[in-house]
């Protein structure tokens, strides 16, 4: 039976305690005094467990460099900087994203560029910063990119990204013929092969690799060695028939995290290891020198260290069926600040962080505040008893993809998010305002 | 089959027509011209569309102050203003909901506020501003508005939200004892008529009518007549038990409009007519005088005469099946400017609007530009073969719900919107930019 009291560890951000009082702190620092301080709902950021993640990451994968973080996960300026700090590199897939890095004075030579449709501002803008890698994505992208970097007397590293025909889901990897997305280059078809040969042709493109991606909260780590193994077959062919040794080759990313008590992550160090044995043994089979091994995580990084702590409101008992009584605990926040459950169904855990409790569960649903009847956080979970207006609850979890896909649905300002550290607390990104709604009206 | 080059009527603005060169305009402008001045994405309202649409629905309702035009579907200052220049009411859902009507110096009187959760500083907000009538969701919120309008020196006329057990899904109405929601006090339960003699109890509230919410994209009217003929027995009750006769009646929103050709929009003259038949003859078999029906359309207003204008980037073909191809058209929004189709599987009609097309149409899918593959606009339709790079296309219907839940994913900045009218452009929202992200970083 859940302690309504304990955090678990796999789930909470990792300097996340349940002090005496009963009141959660995260490195040190009491949620309800930031409560207070800023409002809820509140985005509460656990900054040394982001970066013990960026290094765990860099440990396994052999290096900082070789670990892109995902900024589509979640970014800020300070996100950045704190990515740069690790070391680590850093993907961006918009050129706002590019933007918000240069912000940060992110060193563009770590960056990569990602998307289906970049736009050529967008792809000039890299060239012009001088990123890392552009990944390839359209036989007219690879064109334009070319026609770009000629124009600025560059020539740009790229990737070509390919369809290995492996979807891995959240509990199984499945060797398939499906190819049916926008991202990417057929393997199957040979679309690959030729894009890889118009790059090596393209006199101002230097390929240094193949990237793929299986899918995103993966937890079947044969989907990346399955995936790893088709796209050496490419690196052969490609040795073979253009003469080229291809240096990188980045696996994308979508190592899963636990949301909820009984889920376990991924465990990195162990996929890293299999990962990269596999790899290594695969390229002496094929005759080719072993790629670095390049990642890109994004939610494993910035998901577990954070929090999004709400006030609770209205209480209400539902009669659901016959004598079945459900009780629906609503927050000031909702499907504007996490999208999520209402977008995947994806489920979360819960608890209060104001106080110790120790009622017994009873059947429970926590809603938001949007004027709509799917606006729903936890669906079906067993809360306790007493918790009653007032209240603060936490989320936990909520680091990746819930700021980063935030609307302004029934014009909710953005909550704001706070990085705790060593006992202090960091204004990251201040509270959105009516103000900031109306300064787009003309 | 379809031509297209057509611009069904009935998913359209009214004002959209495709010229003899083949370029649409709406309300006699043309979107390229649009596109080449704001750029692309970018949101177009035909304002005498929404004009024409309330006063549809304040003459088929007996008057526009009996037609609450939802604002969750999209506000802006600009919309309220229209709003009440057409004489009809609003409703607000959100503190900043009504904040933006206020800005916009919408009439107090006139605004009815509604939330499962809305907490005190919006209630005593609305005691001070006036707001014509308070949706009063649980019993907190009665006891507790009851105190700010006490401590405010007001009455405030009030509702209460009931669940009448009806559930109106697109294409049925069911008669159901599923309560499960988070709206509401029970009809069936009894808790509906304990609210109602609490209020009217209370010193500092005045009740006037009873609300109810059936649903959204509501086709089959059938689920309004019976909602409001449970309603209505309470009603009598009411009267029978409380010595009160309720004024007013409201019954929501949720009339459905046209997103694709094989679709028809609710005809809401003859729903509105058999509605409020069918409430006189109800009201006069129980013996009470027949309320006053009030309607809380959102999307059926605000919807049909907004079209988003892309600019086609990517043309890729994909291998699904052996030997079938579907092609993939990127353009440069996506999920961040309209999240409807990846949260609620919604379908959508779009065409070219920069030139005529006389090519066969072949399996097609219209995705944005997120690094996400379930970043899809159109999943699955037939487009002309021709279609490609630097071309426009339009989505129609994109008036509600689609703006209104827009996100910044991927750093995307909001698209702008402008309205069209006899010619003439107006900006109401600009384009958000990189720093207008940034503007929130501490
Ligand atoms: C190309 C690419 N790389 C990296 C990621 C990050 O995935 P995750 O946050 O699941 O690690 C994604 C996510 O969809 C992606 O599309
Ligand atoms: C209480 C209430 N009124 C009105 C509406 C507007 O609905 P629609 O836009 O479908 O007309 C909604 C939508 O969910 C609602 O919850």
């Amino acid at each position: 039976m859940t302690d309504f009291n304990d955090l678990p560890a796999h789930v909470w951000p990792r300097n996340a305690v349940r002090q005496e009082d009963g009141v959660v702190t995260i490195a040190g620092v009491p949620l309800p005094e930031i409560a207070e301080e800023y409002g809820t709902p509140v985005f509460v950021v656990d900054e040394d467990d982001f970066r013990s993640r960026c290094q765990d990451m860099a440990r396994a994968f052999g290096g900082p460099e070789n670990v892109h973080y995902a900024s589509k996960a979640f970014l800020t300026r300070t996100i950045a900087r704190w990515v740069d700090e690790e070391g680590l590199s850093l993907d961006v897939a918009s050129l706002n994203e590019l933007k918000i890095a240069q912000a940060a004075d992110f060193p563009a030579g770590r960056i990569t560029a990602h998307g289906n449709n970049k736009g050529a501002d967008f792809l000039r803008a890299c060239v012009q910063a001088g990123v890392g890698h552009v990944v390839l994505d359209s036989e007219q992208e690879l064109v334009l990119l070319d026609c770009i970097a000629a124009a600025e007397q560059r020539v740009q590293q790229v990737m070509i990204r390919v369809k290995p025909g492996i979807e891995a889901h959240t509990h199984e990897a499945i060797a398939t013929s499906h190819e049916d997305q926008k991202f990417g280059f057929s393997l199957a078809s040979g679309s690959a092969f030729r894009a890889a040969e118009a790059a090596v042709r393209a006199p101002n493109l230097e390929l240094v690799g193949l990237h793929c991606h299986v899918g995103s909260q993966v937890f079947d780590a044969t989907g990346f060695t399955m995936a790893a193994d088709r796209v050496l077959a490419l690196y052969s062919r490609i040795h073979r028939e253009l003469g080229v040794q291809l240096p990188e080759l980045d696996l994308g990313g979508g190592y899963g995290i636990a949301y909820t008590e009984d889920e376990e992550a991924l465990d990195v160090d162990e996929v890293a290891h299999d990962l990269l044995t596999a790899v290594a043994k695969t390229a002496a089979e094929l005759g080719i020198d072993a790629p670095t091994v390049l990642v890109e995580p994004g939610r494993a990084i910035a998901g577990p260290g954070t929090v999004t702590v709400y006030e609770v409101g209205t209480v209400k008992d539902v009669t659901v069926d016959e004598g079945v009584t459900r009780r629906y605990l609503s927050v000031d926040g909702g499907m504007s600040d996490n999208i999520r459950p209402a977008l995947y169904d994806s489920r979360y855990d819960a608890r209060v962080v104001s106080r110790f409790t120790e009622a017994p569960g009873i059947p429970s649903r926590l809603v938001g505040s949007h004027c709509e009847s799917g606006d729903i956080l936890v669906r079906d979970a067993q809360f306790p008893s007493d918790i009653e207006t007032g209240d603060l609850m936490a989320m936990a979890a909520t680091g990746a993809y819930a700021y980063a896909m935030s609307s302004r649905y029934n014009a909710f300002g953005r909550p704001p998010v706070i990085a705790v550290r060593a006992g202090k607390t960091k204004l990251m990104l201040r509270r959105e305002t009516v103000e900031d709604i109306l300064a787009l009206e003309a």
